[in-house]
């Protein structure tokens, strides 16, 4: 009996542990899409909000990896439960440099409102929308120990690459062709590429629930 | 007697876990400053060397992965070796990617060997020399619990920051007087970028670090 109301009670605990990652996730969501509509609706005040926000994941992640220590020390948990702690401990980890991601796009995208815009964005929202729809589906992927939805944010990741180097090679016409342009260029080109960080983040998180699903490592085998 | 058997083969065991993780170390070492002496030395063989090297440094994680899970299930440490291993399994996903960042910029690399040099390289090697010393102090700083040394750690990537805005600056000048220089300013924008993320690896690790030796979070307090 004891034993019972000791097992629902950390069930609780694991439940209550899930939540405080797709709570974060969603803050990490939240950041992706504001910087970037920071960006298309030259909206500073925005920027200066997503950057703010950092400082929420980072007393997220310590807030996680402290429980996860707890749960480790006091539960002493085995299999399954063991994998989704250590999981979570990694986790934790990518969403915080996601927000980070976030929070440098936001500075630049500071900067690139007091200077004439270059062009209208077109790819650059896509591919924000692409890295956002990875990060969720690795979470759902997550929360449900789907693989399968694991499986398609690893192969989804080829096309934000693609993305990005389309942006890369636009930006260098622009440069090209007008040498004005190239400061400008230079911050909308690590805009992108720091989308392409957050879908590796996303990635990653997906390529670790293969792991914790199927119980043996796929990291580093899917193409 | 048989309660101190078992603790003295954790006790090597736990030893052993920390020899991975410095060997592991050890490769990424060699790799950055093999792909950045494959860029000054324009020695495209080198290159494709590290990049085959990034294959095991892949293997490196997944065994000391699965080595962690087995210690926490089998063994159910408490305390100080459970924040122990627990760092392990944060460190050694650091240290794959870092060993990602090597591939990709011999990668660049190898295309930057196909081009005419557009520059000798200074602040490149500077940059490189001194992000491979903040990453073994790191792993120093890991291995003694000293948390000073990581403290300074910390405070080196600042060093590397500057160094990061400083190679932009002088690309930015190149491009900007001549655009024939663009293609290849990006890419070594990029390896200079790369060093920077390598750089934050190794602040990461070290910030760990002081969690594991002062029992409490400085994390995202250090300026």
């Amino acid at each position: 009996m004891e034993r019972e109301h000791i097992s629902a009670s950390f069930d609780v605990e694991l439940s209550e542990l899930r939540t405080r990652i797709l709570a974060m996730g969603g803050k990490v969501e939240v950041m992706i899409a504001g910087s970037i509509k920071a960006l298309v609706d030259r909206d500073t005040a925005l920027a200066e909000r997503i950057i703010a926000m950092d400082h929420e994941v980072n007393t997220c992640e310590v807030s996680v990896d402290e429980k996860c220590l707890e749960l480790l020390a006091l539960r002493q948990p085995a299999a399954r439960d063991l994998r989704f702690i250590t999981l979570v401990l990694k986790i934790v980890t990518d969403l915080e440099r996601i927000g980070d991601q976030c929070a440098n796009i936001s500075k630049r995208v500071r900067e690139l409102n007091e200077e004439p815009p270059l062009k209208p964005y077109i790819d650059i929202p896509r591919m924000a929308h692409a890295t956002g729809v990875m990060l969720k589906e690795a979470l759902d992927a997550f929360v449900r120990g789907d693989s399968d939805l694991a499986v398609k944010v690893c192969k989804d990741d080829s096309f934000v690459d693609d993305l990005n180097i389309q942006i890369q090679r636009e930006l260098l016409t622009f440069m090209i062709e007008d040498p004005s342009t190239i400061s400008r260029a230079m911050k909308i080109n690590y805009i992108s590429k720091s989308l392409e960080r957050i879908a590796d983040h996303a990635t990653n998180i997906a390529e670790m629930v293969i792991f914790m699903v199927k119980g043996k490592d796929i990291r580093h085998t899917i193409a």
